[in-house]
């Protein structure tokens, strides 16, 4: 734990599995385009630095939590700053919900200067990091998994290993993105059925919850279907829209239709046009809900 | 425990059922279309009858487990013997899965008759309903669940009530039968996209199964679904079918569209026309494999 | 033209069909359930009769123009006094929009009478019908179908013979009216594609339907989408999503998905859900438009 | 007509279209990237050039008929050669089927060198083009409007103008496109109807083609359909799929969901999973038979 790391990324997610790190003792630089963002965790005892290549020592460990593809291209560009100073022996993990091909991309330029990258995406919400309760799914050469092991254990319960293919483990993201999408959509329809025959949506989807579906994503989603308070946003629909387009983009570069991908995003993109943009993901059960005439 | 029970129905699911109850230590009165399936039942202290209503006491419970609605309209008819029989005090409590509206109508012929019925349709598979294990969805006269409880509790390990409409269970158990078709689909599409991307869907599923998705259905179904050996079929597609279509209908009875139910019912279809209908259920999800071109 | 005959069914279509066999010479004997709508019929040299059969001549010819396969099967049940009195040499061309199945069935039972059936059905709306610009498919017997033509020719423009089998002409008039909502169903998405883009919708749809599309579908249909006035209506929606579904059951009969046409069907059912059953057709389109936040 | 026009892109289309001019009597210099495409032009008495910046005149006309938006992007890129020499008072006819944003950025970057831009897709097929009976939609500044219309008519039988904003002819395009692809999905699904219920397909699509959908689309793609001879391929199902997609993503652009093309684009995905990428669109059709079991 003597080895400082380089964190670049404090959104509500990243903000929480920097201190993670901070409390398990490890030395840790952060970055933020946004400074006020590390208030806490430089209080806590973090380091903030200017410059994002500030962050990370030569031949050390960077971490990414960024929101999205365009924001991790920009930072660890091919010949920029920081992957330049990172350099030989180098290791950047990287923690965003992004598409495969960009991790690909992005292990072969590090490899350029003697850098390694795993792509390692998260599966949790902010008081799940917080709890160091999130999973990774984690991809790449397996020295580098080793090596980055300790890390996952200081902010995750549990590792799940998809083998060298840097991009592999962001399929795996995309996919459980895409099945709670699926899911959501799935129970909107259910309670939209069940109200309107007189039935009420809660009973149903909770005694669903504690039997064939007893799980995170049924009992949590359908608790937030049924009561329809969709403010303040845990996960907003437009941050929603965005993972359920790179599931059907990386399904694209395969040439995999997703049906059921489709229509969750044509329900996001009319619940966008109707003012839920930030709103929780779950307000895309409205559709569902309006076509069956029950709000 | 004294009273008669006339269970009628003896398909794969029935017989463990009434089993339960021949072990549980009521005496049991079992009919079936076709005889032979009762014989493990009779060897345990069942009584094989040869028509429908003399399973049934005046004033008594009869079960009923059939394969769909013409069947059990048929055996209860309006004015037929096996009602009659069970005249006034009698209870009915009605286990196949069926359409809402069948229970609504019977319950009114019924009562006619000065007979209830009970709509307690059964989540679980058949090595469920041997160990006890089944859930009941159940919805009718309060003082008619509450006579019904003994059997529930025989056998299954939780009991669900929906209230007073007869009809009303019977839509939670469609409800939950679209999920679970809803979810096959969605892992299949998942699957597909994976596979596609040299990522073990194996892998990717039970990553979730364990995590977001640590639950039966995904458990179950996401091994089918990753080690396409469909027969021979737990479920079979045709049935499959049948339960999607009764959503759909109980759905459009009352104007609530289910884009997912469409969907999933079209891979049903096509599946059967592939000469695929007595395979497992989770054998539609080589539609998406073969739309991804993975099989 | 000496041969009276029956005309059964005086809906805003039938009244118009009538009326030109009145106008061509032949006798012709009115039923309909509201005697009100022969009025003009009456005046014009028809004769109003108070039962169905009395409008028949045995032997001789009846058409039937009702609402439903149900109004149809009941005026011409089995072994009802309509079908009897047609008898030995009578024919009953058969013009309403209904399942082949309902056409193959009375086929068969008017035969155990000596009667014949020809699946007849019509495409046109009453302005077409009155002036004799209708057309028609047409299946069964060949000696039936040319005793049927100078009927034919004096209603419509031109007859489409579609074999033996009576319900083929129904199959053939299902998927023209499948047709008709799946161009609707793209019209309506394309305008709001082109409408959000700040391009005119009518403009778009003006130049497609002078040049790719030139029909009177899209032509017709088009002007509808775009000018959203669905009042009053020429076809209403309920109606529409009679005729999708009737497609869609006459698929599902011979195990065909359908997926435009569950699109279409979920369209109408949110549609009548948001109080627009009585509305034209066209405005389905609201769906898309809705979706598209551009309504 | 002496004003020189430069033509870049010689594909089956474009080789028509240049011809066109050179018939018409005007100068043409001629680039593609294979040269041998230019063969039967400079026998016409084209002129080929080695270059595509070599084709233009100073304050010229510039035509291009290219295969995607990359192709049209590098060859007139902003500060490249043909932009810069087309320079003040020049004039960019694109008539490709591309992005309406990759019109609005192109007439943007050539106006910062004095140069115009229109956008003028083309609707037609090569034997159209070969008979000058193309149709354009053309949209941009009204006095370049009037500068080409020479050039349309010499190729075209009609224009349709869509105002000034550069991309708005490519959104009509795109709209048309796709509701091709839609009425191809359509025909195809009611022709597996039809075929599986024994009725003709054929006699189906004919009739409908002579009457309701009396238009070049469903004529041409309802043989085609019916047919099922898909090659050679008249329209790859590629490009089909190409285009659906530009409409998808022009869509996306503003926000509208259109679920009637996600069918259409996966039924492509499948079929070029199948090995069908280079037959004929049409050949889409063959997943709804498919699904049908009809094939």
């Amino acid at each position: 734990m003597g080895e400082t790391i380089g964190f670049i990324g404090l959104g509500n997610m990243g903000q929480e599995m920097a201190l993670r790190l901070v409390e398990a003792g490890w030395p840790v630089r952060v970055w933020n385009r946004t400074k006020e963002k590390a208030t806490e965790l430089v209080k806590r005892g973090a380091t903030l630095v200017e410059r994002p290549e500030e962050a990370v020592e030569p031949g050390g460990i960077a971490i990414s939590m960024l929101a999205d593809d365009a924001a991790l291209l920009e930072i660890f560009a091919a010949d920029g700053p920081v992957v330049k100073r990172l350099g030989a022996g180098g290791l950047h993990v990287s923690m965003s919900t992004i598409h495969p091909d960009t991790s690909r991309r992005l292990a072969k330029e590090h490899a350029e200067h003697g850098a390694s990258y795993l792509g390692a995406p998260v599966f949790g919400r902010p008081n799940a990091a917080r709890a160091g309760m999130l999973w990774f799914a984690v991809s790449g050469r397996p020295e580098d998994r080793l090596r980055a092991r300790p890390i996952f254990e200081a902010m995750g319960r549990e590792t799940f290993e998809f083998g060298d293919d840097p991009g592999a483990a962001n399929v795996a993201k995309l996919c459980g993105n895409f099945l709670i999408a699926a899911a959501v959509e799935a129970m909107a329809e259910a309670a939209a059925l069940a109200e309107k025959s007189g039935v009420g949506a809660a009973g149903m989807l909770e005694m669903l919850g504690k039997t064939l579906f007893a799980c995170p994503v049924y009992q949590g989603y359908g608790q937030l279907v049924v009561k329809r308070k969709f403010e303040p946003a845990a996960f907003r629909m437009r941050l929603g829209l965005k993972d359920v387009e790179l599931a059907i983009s990386a399904a694209r570069a395969v040439g995999v239709p997703l049906p059921f991908a489709d229509i969750a995003r044509n329900r996001a993109l009319a619940g966008i046009n109707k003012g839920r943009g930030d709103w929780d993901w779950s307000a895309v059960s409205l559709g569902a809900a309006e076509d069956a005439g029950v709000v």
